[in-house]
């Protein structure tokens, strides 16, 4: 709004309480056009050795002053050309991507998350991975129903705006989907982190606690120790929920990253059960039924169970374990020369906060803590980052994570000699970048 | 991926580290189709004195299960469908928004982000408010440089390969124009939030502390005491930064929200200046100097300078001091019924945390203090919300942010007797609005 102002006449002050002091503006002199040419030539003449020992080794020095690029000789799109922003069209590669031949059709199937060009921890809702079992239904919000039914003195019938006018609260959790880096339990080396552990995204959500629910519906103290959550989508999907789970921190959500939750995201309504693998955070939820009895329904029988050594399986295995991953550099990426680089990558725990992540740059012989990004949250994805020097020579990146319990990720071969090679989900093992002497990072398994 | 899952004969269980107990599913039932509607029929008759004192006076009491929705009877598109997603086509009426007349051009002008439609504190990337002073260049990434020079040993042109090789740090931090909320001093009464206030945003950034570029360029710590930044927009628009902020937490950022910045954001750099009006957030950033004075560029002497009743202009007032605002109920919005709300909006200041918001409902004869989402962070926006039940009668919403400096929101009335009528910027006064007694929500100004 700065191009309304009317500059009627009057000295240039500085209050005391102002960010730049008075003292200051009165020795103020011209602006410095002019100046720069003769600085960046005087520049020419220093030498390389006063860079700092940790600075990317690929920072140039200035010999000339950079060109004026056509973007600064011109004017460009007024705002509000876009009512809703998208990204550059430089980003376009930055994508959900499906794996193909992974399932027969997309309806039932997985988009990947691009995690090698994420940052922080909060994950863009246009890059959130999917996971349908029928589709993506378009639920139009003013039909759309809440039923809570079952153990309870007082069943309801919500619509949206019934709902949105509880006591909401709003927070940052991971979903991963149970069969994040499933392939990796056949030694399939999928290249890269969008493939390995792309079923994983962390978004702020806002909702209502299912325990404030619980409470207006009077569920059954007594008998009431399951909820089942039951989708709108085509396949109904149905999971059950420990009550335990249901009067923690389990979440009626209908906010995402500050916006409504987007389509494939559950839209207009979800649950969100932090910590617990993504199938029983249902999407599109339209109904919860208080029991005395889990239920054993197709997605927690057929699918969703480990297959364990003696042939028999385990099921509602649902926690996600503490496990963490390198998405920088990460396979397909390549490193272009020797020198200073910052590792980082993503932990997360289903049991609460992330204490430690170590880093190895040599296949685990030796470890070097990581700093963490503040503040860590629980059951949120906690960013993780640590200086290297690549000399040049092949590398095993690893990082191993420890939670606030004291859970500590384990190698391959400890969790394969508990859980054998058969099962899908809930593979949480230490994961491996070798840095090939060309720079290339390839995925390959240790131990 | 659980359609992959090839069921081998097994028993099913539970081991006794997983979320449900072996014993509880050993006592499992089958699935209680058909229980619904008998349970449902029985609801009927349970009378509305069982409903929380706290709940929403509109939830109704369930009479019938609803009907199967079309979107549950079919097949809906399959995962990546969209590589990048998109809200959905039901929110198409949440958009950024100019204000008509505001500005003879779009070019130079402003869009405004809805606040009244957001949950939490991340603003949603594409809805973040926009200000442009030459429209939105298209900057290419490949061609982007960043200059570092002046009182330097070792000035730098920096490529954004470069520059991302650098350590990192992600951050949440808020960024406000210092004209938000402008209009109001002309006792203009914008009607809705997304106007009066929505010159605001919140977003995790992820870049490059400034500080760690000073000392890679080794800057002058004797005479170094300002730095110029400059964007690489048609208006090469120029800023002067104090070193103490600059080696404080200002961030050279190219994330946000977990992605490269947006187009209108600064893609592929801008400038963060953590607890600073927008302006001083420098976009398309493509220039860094350190000199000995502050500069007195075009937009901190024509523009964002403070004219005070005595005729003379505070110049670099920067920081955005401590503020709040209630985003629903909020103006245009109109409440259906008396009963239950909660009354929920931002606080933010540019000194730190904000320590305590307090609520009125009368017009700041009486105030109660609101719960703040957590974690409360720094230079961040925070989330307050409080109970409130509408009893129908005329009432005036009021928030009072407190931060952890002390500072307290002022009155509009405390805010005149220091700065007059004349202002543009920094306006953080108490707003209220009034709820007339049909429910219509209106911008009133108090004291």
């Amino acid at each position: 709004m700065g191009n309304k102002t009317t500059v009627t006449p009057g000295r240039l002050i500085a209050a005391p309480e102002n960010f730049i002091t008075a003292e200051q503006v009165k020795a103020a002199r011209p602006a410095r056009r002019g100046f720069m040419r003769g600085a960046l030539a005087a520049a020419g003449g220093l030498a390389a050795g006063g860079a700092l020992a940790q600075s990317p080794q690929t920072a140039p020095f200035v010999e000339s002053p950079p060109a004026i690029p056509p973007w600064t000789r011109r004017l460009g799109p007024g705002v509000a050309t876009l009512g809703y922003g998208v990204p550059s069209k430089f980003e376009s590669n930055v994508q959900r991507r499906i794996s193909p031949g992974l399932t027969p059709t997309r309806e039932t199937s997985v988009s990947f998350t691009p995690l090698q060009n994420l940052f922080g921890i909060i994950t863009p809702s246009g890059l959130h991975f999917e996971r349908h079992h029928s589709g993506m239904p378009e639920v139009d919000p003013e039909q759309h129903r809440l039923m809570i039914h079952g153990l309870v003195k007082r069943p309801l019938l919500l619509t949206m705006d019934d709902l949105m006018r509880f006591p909401s609260v709003s927070r940052i959790h991971f979903i991963e989907c149970g069969a994040n880096s499933g392939m990796e339990w056949g030694n399939v080396a999928v290249p890269t982190v969008q493939y390995t552990h792309g079923m994983l995204a962390c978004s702020e959500f806002t909702g209502v606690l299912l325990s404030t629910l619980l409470e207006e519906v009077g569920y059954d103290k007594k008998n009431g120790r399951f909820i089942l959550a039951e989708g709108a989508d085509g396949s109904a999907l149905t999971r059950t929920i420990p009550i335990e789970f249901a009067l923690d921190d389990v979440m009626v959500v209908y906010g995402q990253n500050g916006e409504m939750l987007r389509p494939e995201n559950g839209y207009p309504l979800r649950l969100v059960v932090p910590g617990v693998q993504g199938v029983s955070n249902v999407k599109w939820l339209r109904r919860l039924e208080v029991g005395d009895k889990p239920w054993n329904a197709r997605e927690e029988t057929l699918h969703y169970v480990d297959l364990m050594p003696d042939g028999i399986f385990r099921q509602y295995s649902g926690v996600q374990e503490v496990k963490s991953v390198i998405t920088s550099p990460s396979g397909g990426q390549k490193l272009l020369d020797k020198g200073f680089y910052e590792i980082t990558g993503l932990a997360w725990s289903g049991r609460g906060k992330i204490r430690r992540v170590d880093v190895s740059t040599d296949g685990g012989r030796s470890w070097r803590t990581a700093r963490l990004q503040e503040p860590v949250l629980t059951k949120a994805l906690t960013r993780f980052r640590i200086d290297w020097n690549w000399d040049g020579s092949p590398a095993f990146l690893q990082s191993r994570a420890v939670d606030e319990t004291g859970h500590v990720q384990p190698t391959f071969a400890q969790l394969r000699a508990v859980r054998g090679r058969n099962s899908i989900y809930h593979n949480n093992a230490i994961f491996t970048w070798q840095v090939q002497p060309n720079g290339e990072v390839w995925n390959v398994q240790l131990g």
